[in-house]
Order: C-alpha cells, then structure tokens, then sequence
C-alpha cells in the first residue's frame, strides 16, 4: 500500500518531502520496524525511539513535533499526522495484516452434523471433527473451527466465530458476532451439592441455561455454567479474558470488561461498565452495582453499592485500604 | 402432572379447595413462574413474593401460614406441603424438567476405538469422534461424548458420564457414577523438575496414575496430575467445581467438596469431609485434617491438625484473623 | 533386570552379600515397596522406614550407615551406594517403568491434514481426529495425540509431543523437545479492547504470534496469548505447570519456572532462572529481574530490579513481609 493511500485511509496528513508512492509492505513496533513497514506514537513515552526508528513512515498525533529529536542518520523520516494515532493504526492493522483463513466456507466433511440441526445456508464454516448435536440452530456467517462441540438444542445467532476445541452444552443460547476462544466451556453443571445426613453430598440437578448476548467475546478456557433454573446471563458487550470461572445464575452487564483468572461464585450479579481486574475472587448471591472498578486480586465478600474504585484482599474503597498498608509498613520499621 | 400426582410424589399434602387435576407442565422461580408452573418456597427470604406470584401452585414447609401474605390479586394460590421444601422441590426438578438425550446408545461411526480395548455391552454411548485408547476397560452404561480422548489402559468403571473434549491420560482409573465435566484433564504429568548445575531443568518421569473413587464430580477446565509414583487420590464422593487444579500425588478425603480456582500442590493430603472455598490455594507436602473449612480465597502454608474454620491470606483460625483486619482497619482511621 | 545391572547402570557400588543375580521388576515408594522392587533414600526424613521396609533393593547415599536402623525382620538389605540416590532413582525410573505407546507413528486414517501441510517423514505421530492446518510444518518424531488442532502456518519443530485436545492457533512457533498437555492453547488473541465513547468496546485486532523456543514444558489448560503485533515469547528452557495464564506480548526468560494457577498480565518481561510459585499475580508493563523467586499467591504490581526472594499480598521482600505480618499477629493478641 502506498504512503499516499494509508494517509488518505486515516483522514491524515502526509509530511511535505515524502515520497508518496512509497510501498509499505507490513506495520512494526517503533523500536524494530523495517524501512518498508510503517509505525506509529501513540504514547509520548515511544517518542524516543523517534531518534532512531528505520520504519519507513511513522503515524504521529497531529501535535508531534519532529524537529525536537535529532535523528541518529540523517534520514528525513515519513510521517502521517492524524488526530488519534492509536485508532488509526488500528485501523492499518486490519488493513494491512495478512488474511488467513482458518476454516473454508462450507461443512467439512469429517463434521458430525445431526440431521434435526438448523444450519443456515448463507456462508457457513464448520470445521474438521466439529460435532453438531440434534435441533442445534446456526445463524448466517458462523464459523465453527475443528473439533468444536456443540450440544442438542444450543442456538448460535449470525456472525459468530467459534474457535477450536470449545464445548457448548445443551440448550445454551449465544448472540449475534460473539466470539469464543479455544477451550472455553459453556453451560456446564453449576456446582449444586446438597449435604446429606450421613454426609454425602446430592446433586442438585442445573436444569437451566446460559444466554450470551451479542457482541460479548470470551477468552481462552473459560467456564460459564449453566444455572439451576432460568439463565446465568452476559450481556451485551462484555469482554471476558482467559480463565474466568462464571458460576450458575450470575449475570455480568453491559459492556462490563473481566481480566483473567477472576472468579465469581452462584448468584452474584454485576453491573453495566465494571472493570474488573485478573485474579479478582466475587462470592456468592452479592451485587455489585454500575461503574465500578476493582483492582487486581480483590476478593470482594459484601455487596457493593456505591460506584469507584475498590482493592484489598477483603476489598475496601481503594483509598483505604491503601493506607493501612502504608501504616503496616511503617509499623514494621519502627520497631 | 396433575397436582394430586405431584402431592402424592412429594408425600405431602395439597391445601383445600386446590383443584387436584389441574395440569402443572414446569417448574419456575416464585417471582417469575407461569400460572402453569410450579414453585416453592425453602428460604423465608422469598416469603415476601407469595403476595404476587402467578405460580399454578407453591410448594411450601408445613409452617408456612399463607394467611400471613395478603394476595396481590385474589386468586388462592394452591399448595403443596411438605417436610421440606427444597428436597421436594429437587425432587420433581428430576422429575419434570424435559430430558435431553445427548448421546445415543451404541458407538457413533466416527468414534475411533481401538481394537484391544473392552468396552461392556450394556448400554454404552460413545459419541463422534471421541478417542478409545489400546486396552481401555470401559463398563455398563458409561456415557462418552463426543471429542472425549481416553488413552491407553484407562479403566472406567459403570455409570459414567463423561462431557465432551475430556482428556484422560493412559492408566488412570475412573470409578462408578462418576460426572467429569469438559475441558477437564486428568493424569497429565505431574511439575517435576530437577534442576541441573547449569540452571536447565531434566524432567522427572511421572509414572503413576490419578484414580478417582466412586461417586465423584469433576467440574469443567480441572487439571489433575498424575503421581510420580504410586497414585494421586481422589476418594468417594468428593465434589469438585470448575478449574480446580490437583498437583501430583495429592490425596483429597472422602465427601470433601472445593470450589472453583482453588490449588492443590504435590502430595498434600486433604482430610474426608472438609469444605473448601473457592480461590483456596495450598502448599505441597503437608496434611489437612477431616471436617476443615477454609473460607474463599484462604492461603495455607502449614498443616492443619484441628477442625475448624480458617481464613487469610495466610490461613489462621478464622476468629483471629478477622480480629487483626480489625485492628488494621481502626489503626487507620486513628491517623 | 538384575541388581548388578542396575548397580553398574547407576555407577554404584552393590553391598557386600547382595546376590547380583536377584531380579527387580519395578519401583516403589519405601514405604510400601514389594520384595520384587527398588527404592531410593534421597531425604534423610524417609531413613526412618528403613527398618521396615520390603523393598529387595535401596538406592542409598555413600554416606548412608545401614547399622543405625535396627531392621524389624532379621533380612539383610541390599543396597546399592551412590553419589545422588535422587539422579540415580530418577533414571532407573525411565528405564524399568514399563513404556506406553500412546501413539502408532504414522499418520491415523481420521486425522484431517491439510494438502499444504508440510509433515517430516521421519517418525511423525499424527492421531485421530487431529486438525493440521493450511502450511503447518511439522518437524521429525513429532507426535500429535488424537483430536489436537493446529491452525494454519503454525510450525512445530522437532520431537515435540503434544497430548490430546490442545489448540495451537496460526502462525505459531514451537521449538524442538517441546512437550505440551491436553486442554492448553497456544495463540488466543490477547484481550485488547478500546473503549468507545458510548461505553461499549472495540477490539483491537491480534497480529502477533506466540513462539515457544526449545525445551519448553507447559503443563495442561494454560492459555498463551498472541501478542498484538510482534510476539509473545517463552523463552528457552521454560518449565509452565498446569492453568497458567500468559498474556499477549510478555516474554519469559529462559530457564524460569513457574507453577499453577499463576498469570501473568500483557507485555510484561520476567527474567532468567525466577521460580514462580502458584498463584501468582504480575501485573502488566513491568520487569522482573533474573533470579527472582516469588513466593506463592504473591502479587506483584510493581518491577522487581533485585535478584531474591519476594512474598505477600502486595508484593515485598520476604523478609520485612513476614516481619510486617508478625506485628500485625502480636497487635491483635495485646488487646
């Protein structure tokens, strides 16, 4: 793609001097970028490595002033200015990066597909090995990637990409251009025992579903189970990382963000617009309210009801709990 | 089902003027059930939804005293009492919720099993593309879904019911009405590594084997080593949520239940009947006694000799450690 | 295999009175050995069953003195005398346990392999149900358990061994001698997402790649991002235990290990020679030094700069951490 082209793609500004058919042929990071790869400053703390960068252009916001660095060559470099640098190599990145096709459209031919499911015939991929149990229904534009199984009953909306090697159990309802990364679980058993006299346990049997809403995407090894009766729900937009455990009958809100390895036990449910950081540990049957933020490794054992910020290993406003620690470390050095 | 039928199930007692043939076709929540559903109330926290509930009948305690709840409407609600509600209500959970046959009986076409393994003929389900291993013993009336790998020499017992994308190592041994939910691996090499005068690591060979006793649960996502030598346990009835790791050679006591995310590291022995939060994470080589609880997210370091309840982020008898957070938390605002 | 072989295959030195012709057919802890098995004292902590043993053999240290431990029975225990009873136990393990054969070489009549693919045919392993991708290369003696997927271009080098149900996403690289288990996945994207202006989020696409350098070992259900652009590096010699999370663009140093249940949050560096404990937390963007040991359940949220030992909530050295928790635990016993 020429130098011309890229501005033109990003509403941006081409540096006087620049050769505009320059072919750029991939992106690079600042540091390592070839004389044919373009990159871009985002961050003002990148902004040394201007000095030295061999990219054959740089995206810049429009206040960056090149003659503050002194090149180390004296090589005149490219630039693109534009008003967010960050969003426009974004936008390079889809543009640029090397398409691969990991599944053809179509039903590969070692895919066991029962023959009460609903497949829709507008560019379907199902991949190798890929199991599709009875009354299954899929929407336009899936894509079901190898050895990925779905159980009898579940329901995938349009334009959603299944990577491999993920289980959906029966009767799970997932929403349109959802995304599920390889290994992820959905709509196993919730952890329902009940203690018998002499000790045992009973199962309680989890007679419910799980609904995914659209937009929402889901990291590797996850497991959302199902709830014991009605829905453990995501809703729309939410973004889950890796290995995040979602017991049965929680629901998570709109456009709320989890970081790996967080946990949150039955019935909780969690507001609209939470960041909630890696490691976080939610017990059971609490509520956390809108806009709030916990921090890495919080455990949160009481409902939260006001929005902010929250951390500790019992959480407290952050504020707090910062302070005792700086009180415990000082203690410890006076004596 | 008729509500006489169902009274007649749960041994209890339908009220008066309750028409005994009217047709109940589910089960529902009290704040959301149909007028063709019906509900219970075990918890008196949810007493307060009786006054509005359009439930076709509400199983109740048999001291429950309807006169209390002044109907939103003034319909007159029938209902069913019992000894206990929740039991009851497990009861026809089973009972009347729609049975979804996930697998057929007999080996699916493309299940690839070995020759030499021996896999009884009672009953038997095998789903597509699920892997047999050489010499596997498979026994009556075990289920297998599809994409399940079992490798060589694995032995599973009657009644099993394994999920799809389960992966159980060569020599293993699973026992009777056992439930292993997906993503689960079971006899994976156990961390063994010894460290050379050059700061490379040799691998140690683990060559010994997981057995799971009868009885038992296993969420999605787990991990279970197999021993170094000899075997890791997991006894009768032990019940175990999503992503629980068991390092090599660990040992967990009958009737132990642990919730999701926690860790076991090597050869640690867990006592019978103990409770054990979600998030727990414990130290290898030491011992828990039986009857034991540690509170979510509890770090032990040291063996537990006496039952009872600990917490912390290093464990300690709960009642201390939540006098210190005290403690803490006061030092704080004195400041 | 008879004692004097044994005894020359480990340089040792059989006790005098042994007869080098008795046989042994396998291994046992000493606690339990039969008449017909070796075992081996490495931890003085295990001498005490020496007087009680079975065992027809003990893999001793030179300085082991027999004559301390009165025998329960009259019978004279042969010994065998080392340098390293550990070394020595850990290579007669590999040699007298009995092999399995998880996997025929050659490529199983159910396994779905690209016509591009480019598979070695020296001693390749492929089986049933396995996906290998558009353009994967795979090297010599590789093997790949049934029902794995490796994505388009992702290229395994040589002798590598991946277990059943593992997801190797596209354009990934491992090294020689690598051994992955079941459930891992390797090149998830990384969990970028922008915010909007109306709350919801973008995602921002995952170029990257993950490469897995030589001699790597990572334990079962871990998920290894692909870095957004660039790479996600596990470097030479890393040893990972089971459910570790490694986001997208963080590089691990050669020769660290790491055990369960760690993450570790994106674009974060650690060094050579760290050992990890379970259950850590590192945050995103920052640096651990070589030779850092961080205790388990530590989280760090800030660069360590320091070769040591660091531990607690918030991460500190171990020292002061511990000293910290001391006070704390005597404040609480004064009031």
């Amino acid at each position: 793609m020429k130098l011309h082209q890229i501005s033109q793609l990003l509403s941006g500004e081409l540096s006087t001097g620049s050769n505009p058919d320059f072919e750029i042929t991939g992106i690079g990071k600042i540091e390592s970028a070839q004389s044919n790869e373009i990159t871009f400053i985002a961050n003002p703390v990148y902004e040394k490595f201007f000095s030295g960068t061999s990219a054959g252009c740089v995206i810049v916001s429009k206040k960056f002033n090149a003659l503050l660095y002194k090149r180390l060559d004296d090589r005149i470099v490219p630039l693109i200015k534009v008003e967010d640098p960050y969003l426009a190599f974004l936008t390079l990145l889809d543009v640029l990066s090397p398409k691969t096709e990991l599944q053809k459209i179509g039903i590969d031919q070692t895919a066991r597909i029962s023959d009460t499911a609903e497949i829709s015939n507008i560019d379907v991929r199902i991949g190798a090995n890929a199991f599709i149990g009875e009354l299954v229904k899929i929407g336009d534009r899936v894509s079901i990637l190898p050895n990925t199984v779905i159980l009898a009953g579940a329901e995938i909306a349009d334009d959603v990409l299944i990577y491999p090697n993920v289980t959906i159990y029966n009767g799970c309802k997932i929403g349109s251009r959802v995304i599920i990364h390889s290994g992820t679980v959905i709509g196993s058993d919730g952890f329902g025992q009940a203690k018998n006299p002499d000790g045992t346990y009973q199962k309680i049997p989890q007679k419910g579903i799980v609904v995914i809403e659209d937009d929402v995407e889901i990291g590797a090894n996850c497991s959302i189970d199902r709830a014991t009766i009605g829905e453990t729900i995501i809703r729309k937009g939410v973004k889950l990382d890796n290995m995040i455990q979602i017991a049965h009958n929680v629901e998570i809100g709109e456009n709320t963000v989890i970081a790996s390895q967080t946990g949150i036990a039955g019935s909780t449910k969690i507001g609209a617009n939470c960041m909630i950081g890696g490691k976080v540990g939610i017990v059971g049957h609490i509520s956390i309210c809108d806009n709030v933020i916990l921090t890495a490794a919080t455990n949160v054992s009481k409902s939260i009801t006001k929005p902010g910020m929250y951390s500790g290993y019992r959480a407290q406003p952050m504020q707090s709990e910062l302070r005792q620690e700086a009180i415990i470390r000082s203690l410890s050095k006076k004596k």
